[in-house]
C-alpha cells in the first residue's frame, strides 16, 4: 500500500486536498497559548474568519471537527424538548437530526429523497402551520456533503420571513464554506456551522460558529447543559485574544495560511473556480451515461458530485479498485445510499489539472471495474474547462 | 517580536517543547478517515495508547482540548443532580468543579490550600460520611498543572476501598501522562483524562478518556445529554478503526509519532527523567533562596515547579522579561495565584541541556527583574543532574 | 501568480515532482556530519547507491549539480589535451562537449542531428579508425533529457570490445538513473554520472560518479588538475563513513527517503512503470496528429517526450500559455531546439492520474494556442494506460 | 542513540544550528529553475547576499560545499605554476593550501602556530620583498574555524596597499560571514569565499563567491582549468536570473528566508550578539580554570571558542562523553590538534539560554570525564551575558 508512486489524489468531500503550504505552517513549533505571539495569531485568525462567512459578527474556533461545531450550534440556542424543523436532504442532515435527538430535542424532520435541496415552500408551510410557535429553529444543510445537493439559504430565509415566524436559523455550511458563496449575514442566519477541512484547506480538528445577535440573545436563555460549547465563556476569552481552553494551536497556525491564501485568490474567483469544476464534472459524468444523484438543477453542488452507479454494480468495489489501481479516494455512498453512489469531490486546493486526473481516474475506474459506460467523460470535462475562462 | 534568533524556550506547563519528528509527522498530507491508510493508523494509535496509560480497557480519542475530554468523562457516567465529590486542588480542579456545575451535577468541593494534593484520608472520611450514596464520583487531578503538587491515585483508590463506596474514580492525568507513572488499570481508576500536548508530545487538539468496564457500564444508565461525546458511538467505530465524526487525523499522525517515541525511550525511562529534572529544578529554587509552592515533599510535581514570588514583586512582569529579554515563556499563577508565582515547565521532549538553559533564564531572568535571590541555582540544578545517571 | 489553486505539475524532466515524504526528510535538523549519526547515514546511502547503479563498485557523492559530477568524470580520468570521443545526440551532450574543451581536452564530436541516440556502428568504426589508441575516453548519454532519445549504452558497451579499444566508457545517466534500467557493472561502464533531482526524487544539489576499477587507475595516471572532484579523497573518507568536505547532509536525508521509497516499489516495478508513461504519452502525441522529436522507436524515452511544434507556431508561447493557465511547467527547446518544440516529462514519483492530468494540460494548452491538433489525445493515453496492468 | 529526548544541541562551528523557518523553507516543493518563480526566488537571493557580504559586486552562488567556493577563488583567478601567498593559520588554512598545490600553484606557505590571526606585518614583509611580483594572490581566512582566532582584513588590506603589491586578495570568509563583521568593498577584498552553514544559517550544499572587478578582470587572463566554477558562466546567467547548471533550488529557499531572517535582526544586532557569546564563553572557560586556544585578545573569535584540554586528557574521549550523556556535538580538534582541543561553537541562530545549556553541557562533561576543573563556569557566563543588553 506505501509503496506507490506519486502524489494520493484525495477525492472525498472532505478532507480536501490540504496545500502543502498549510501543512508546512502547521508544523511550526507550538507556542505558548497566552502569550503574545498566540494573542496576534488568534486575532488574525477571528477577523480573517468574518470576511469567509461574510460576517460582521463573532465566529468561535472549537478544537472539535464539524460534528462538535453543529452540536454547539443546538446546545447554546435550546433547551431541553425544544422542537427543531430538519429537512432530510441526505445523511448528514440526518445525523445532525439524530443528534438533536440524542440531546434531548424534539426533531421534526421533514422528509426527503436524498436527490434534492430544501423546498422553502416547506419551510413556510410548517412554520405557517406552527402557530404556537413550538418551532424554536429551523436547521438546514446548505450543502448536502452525502448527495451534492444544495438548498438555497436565500430562499429558506425569505420563508421564514414570509411566514412571520420567530425560530432561529442554524445552518450547516461544513462543505460549503469557502466553496460557494455563502451570507452569513445577508441571509440572515443565526449561527452557521462549519469546520476546517473542506473549502477551508486545513486537516480536520477545528470546528466554527458564526452567530448573529439574535442567537446570542437566546443563548441566555437556553438551558441544554454546555461547557465546553458555551459560547459565552469563547466569546469573552476570544475578545482578549486568548481562549478558554488550550486552542488547537497548530491547527490554527494553517488556518491563518490558508485564510491568507483564500484572500490572495479572491472569494469571488474561489467560487468561480467551484462552478467551473461541478459544471465540467457533470459533463463528463454525463457523456459516461451515467446518472448525477441531484435531480435538481438547481440544487447542483460545486464543491462535490454524487454519482449514481448502474444497477448490478457496486460503488464500493469501485471505489475499492480506483484506489488499488490509481491510489484516488472517492467518497462513498453514506447510510441508505451504500454501495449505490459514488461521490467525486471537486473542492478545496484544486485546479484543472488535478480535476482532469480525477477524471481520468474515475473513466479508468469503471472501465477496469466492468461498469457499463460511454468514453469520453475527460475529454468532454475537458472541452467544458477550456470553454471558460481560467481561474488562475 | 518576530527577529528573536534562535530556539523559543516554551516552559510552559503544557502544550510542551513539540519534537521535530512529530511536527513533520503532522504535515504529511491527510488522508481518508475512512480508507485502510487511516484504518491503519487508528489501530496503531488507539492500541498504542492503552499501554501508555497502563491499561487494557478502552482508550478513545476526542478532536477536542482536554477540557472536552474532562467534560466527556462528566456526561458519560452522570446524571442531571448527580454528585461529584471533587478537591480544591488548584485552578484546574477548581474548573472541573465549574464545568460539572455548568452541566447540572452538585459538585461537594472539599477546600484546599493550593499547596497540597488530595488528602485520602479525607476522600475515606467523606465517602463514608455518604451513607446513602449520593456520592456518584470521586473527581480528582493527578498533577495539578496550576500548583505542581500530586496527587496519589493509589492511596485515594484505597481510600475509596476502605470506605467501601461504589462511587466511579475520575481522574484528570492531563499534565501527567507520558511524565509521571500512571497506572490506569491497577489503581482502579474508572475515567482517566489526558489529552496530546503535555507529556504526549503532539500539539494540541486530541482529547482522551481511558475507560474501565464499571464506567461503561454507567454510561447506560447516565442521563446527562450527549452526542459529540458518547463513548459508545466511538468505541462501536474504533473497533472498525474508523471514528464516528472526522477526527483530527494529522494530529493522528503526530501521536503515532510521539508514541513510537515514548517507547523507543521506555516509560520507565521516561519517568525516571521527570524524576531528575524535578530534583535538580528544586534544587535550584532552593539554592536562590525561593520557595516552591507545593510544600508537601511527597507531592512534588516531576513535571513542572511552581515558585513563590518574593512579596512586593509581581511574577508577571518577571515572566515578561524573560519573554522579552530571553525569549522563554513562564507559565503564569492562574485563579488566585495570578501574579504571585511562575511555574518551570520540565516535561515532555526535554533534556537536560534545556533544563540547564530553562533555570539559566530564571536566574538571568530574576536578576533582571530586580527580584531578591541568590546566585547559584542553575549551579546546584547541574550537580543534581550529574550526580545521577542520565536517561540518555 | 502565487495565487493560483492546486499543485503545481512540474512535468520538465528534472527537477522531477519530488514526493512530499522526501519535502519532509530534507527538513531534519541538520546534524555533525562527523558524529555517529551521519555515519549511520552516510553509510546508508552509499550502501544504497549501488543497487540503484546496479554495480558494486564504489559510488561517491558531491554536493553538486549533475553537470559538477559530469566535471568529475572528466577531471578524474583524462590529462589536458587527451581526446575523448563525444556524440552530438544533443543539447546535454554538446554541453558536456564544451566542458571537455573548456577543462583542456580534444572533443572529437559526432555530428547527429538531434533525434536518435548514439549509433553503435559508429562507436565501433571510429575506435578502429583510432589506431594509435588517442581516444581516451568514450563518453555518451544515456538518456538525452534534451530530445528524449535513448542509446544503448549495452551496444556501446559491445561496440568498444568489437573494435578491441581500451578506452573508458563514460555515461551521464543523470535523466535515466531510477526511471530506465541501467547496469553499471554488466555493461560494463566504467564512470556513470548522475545527480539527485531526475528519478532519484531528491531536489537538486547533489552529484554522483559511479567508478569502475578500471576508471580508478586510470585516475592515479590522470593529470588534469583536481581537488573538490578528486575521488581519492573521497573514496577514503568515504570508507570511514564521513566526506572530505561538508556534505550536503540534508539531501543526503532526502536520498535517503527516496532510496528506501524505490527499494519498496522495487527497481523493476519502477522502470516498467516508466515505459507505460512513455508508451501513453507517445499515443497521446499521435492522437493529437503531432510528432515525436525521436525518430527511432527503440530509442523512445521512458522519461520524457519531446514534442515537435507545428510549424508557425512558438513552443515556448505554447508553454508559458500552459504555466498560466493551468500551471504546469513543460520543458522548453534548449540550443538549437529553442521554440521548436516542448517537452512533456514522466519521470520520476508520477503516476496515472498525474499522467492524465499532465497530458490534459496539453491538450487544453493547445486549444488554447491555437495550435492545430486533434483533439483525443488524453483519451488514447487512458486507454493505453487501461491496457496494460497498473504498477500500483 | 535515536530515543533520546529533546533537542540535540549542535555545537560544531557549522553546520550551526539551523532554524525550523528554514528548514520548512527548504522543504517547499521544488520549481522549475527556468520559470518565472525561479527568476523571483534567484533575484531576491542574489541581490540580497550583497548587503550581507557588504558589497556592490556580484556574488555568485554554487550547488558545492565551501570547500567548491575555495577552490573556485583559485580557479578563476589564477594560472598554472601561479605563486599564492598563504598563512597557516590552522587546519583550513592548511587545507586551502594543499587544495592550491593539488591545483597546481605554488603555495608559499607562512608557517604558524595555529594560535593566532595573520601578522600583517608579515603580510607586508613578504610582498616588499616580492619585487619581480611572483606573488599573484594573497590568501587569508578570517575567521579559523578550527582554532578560533580570526585575521584582520582590513589590516591585511593596508599591508598589501603599504608594500604596492598588486596581489589579489581572497579570503576565506566561511565561519564570519553572518556572524562577525565582514566588509568586502571596504576592505578591498577580491574573493570573499563563504558558505551557506554557518553564519548564513542554511543547511550545507551553497557556495558563494563575492568577485571585484579587479578579480574578474584576473578571470580573464587565468588559464587554470574550470568550467563548472567558471564566474563568467554564472554572472552572465544570473543577470537574467537563472543558473548555468541546474541550481540547488531547495536550499535556496532556505537562503531566501535565513536571509530575511539576518535583515529581520539587523545585521549589526547579529555581530554584537555574537560578541557577547564569545565574551560569556571566554568568562566561563577562564573559570573552569581552562586555556582559550587563541592566545591574542584581539584576535578571539565571536564565532566559535576552542578550549585546551588539560594534559593527560583526550579532548576527543571528552566530546564522546558530552554527546552520549547530553546529546551534544563539540568540534573536535582537526589535523595536529586532534585530541587536544575541543570547540564550542556559539555561531549562527542561537541565544543566551542555548548558550548557557551549551555551557552547562561542558560544565557536567567536564565533571562526568574527570577532567580537573574549577565549577563555576556556567555561572560566570551568565553574570556575563547580563551585564550586558541583550540582543533579543
Amino acid at each position: 500500500m506505501w509503496a506507490v508512486p506519486g502524489r494520493h489524489f484525495l477525492q472525498i468531500p472532505g478532507p480536501s486536498n490540504i496545500p502543502d503550504r498549510v501543512l508546512r505552517a502547521i508544523a511550526q513549533p507550538t507556542i505558548d497559548h497566552r502569550g503574545p505571539a498566540f494573542v496576534a495569531l488568534a486575532r488574525e485568525v477571528l477577523d480573517g474568519l468574518q470576511p469567509v462567512f461574510q460576517t460582521s459578527e463573532p465566529v468561535v474556533i472549537y478544537a472539535s471537527s464539524g460534528t462538535g461545531a453543529s452540536e454547539a450550534a443546538l446546545v447554546n440556542t435550546l433547551s431541553p424538548g425544544d422542537t427543531v424543523l430538519m429537512f432530510e436532504t441526505g445523511h448528514f442532515a440526518t445525523q445532525w437530526r439524530d443528534m438533536a435527538v440524542r440531546l434531548g430535542l424534539h426533531a421534526e424532520f421533514v422528509p426527503g429523497d436524498w436527490r434534492h435541496g430544501v423546498d422553502p415552500r416547506e419551510v413556510e408551510r410548517r412554520l405557517t402551520d406552527d402557530r404556537d410557535r413550538a418551532i424554536k429553529a429551523v436547521a438546514v444543510v446548505h450543502n448536502e456533503t452525502s448527495t451534492g445537493a444544495t438548498s438555497s439559504i436565500a430562499a429558506i430565509r425569505q420563508a421564514i420571513d414570509a411566514a412571520g415566524h420567530p425560530a432561529l436559523l442554524l445552518v450547516d455550511a461544513i462543505s460549503s464554506l469557502g466553496c460557494i458563496d455563502y451570507r452569513h449575514d445577508e441571509w440572515g442566519v443565526d449561527v452557521t456551522v462549519s469546520c476546517s477541512q473542506k473549502g477551508l484547506l486545513v486537516p480536520p480538528g477545528l470546528g466554527f460558529n458564526a452567530i448573529s445577535a439574535k442567537a446570542r440573545a437566546s443563548a441566555a436563555a437556553a438551558r441544554l447543559p454546555r461547557s465546553y460549547w458555551d459560547w459565552q465563556l469563547m466569546i469573552k476569552n476570544n475578545a482578549a485574544g486568548v481562549f478558554p481552553f488550550t486552542p488547537a494551536t497548530n491547527l490554527l497556525f494553517g488556518l491563518r495560511e490558508a485564510m491568507r491564501m483564500l484572500m490572495d485568490e479572491g472569494l469571488a474567483n474561489v467560487f468561480a473556480r467551484h462552478l467551473r469544476f461541478g459544471e465540467a464534472t457533470r459533463r463528463a459524468v454525463a457523456a459516461w451515461g451515467l446518472e448525477v444523484l441531484c435531480v435538481d438543477p438547481a440544487a447542483y453542488s460545486p464543491a462535490l458530485t454524487a454519482v449514481m452507479m448502474p444497477a448490478g454494480h457496486d460503488a464500493d468495489a469501485f471505489r475499492r479498485i480506483v484506489l488499488q489501481r490509481f491510489d484516488m479516494s472517492l467518497g462513498a455512498g453514506l447510510g441508505k445510499l451504500k454501495g449505490q453512489i459514488f461521490r467525486i469531490a471537486h473542492l478545496g486546493d484544486f485546479n484543472d489539472l488535478m480535476l482532469a486526473g480525477t477524471l481520468s481516474g474515475v473513466e479508468m475506474g469503471l472501465a477496469a471495474a466492468g461498469v457499463p459506460f460511454t468514453r469520453g467523460g475527460v475529454t468532454a470535462a475537458l472541452d467544458s474547462l477550456a470553454c471558460e475562462t481560467s481561474a488562475s
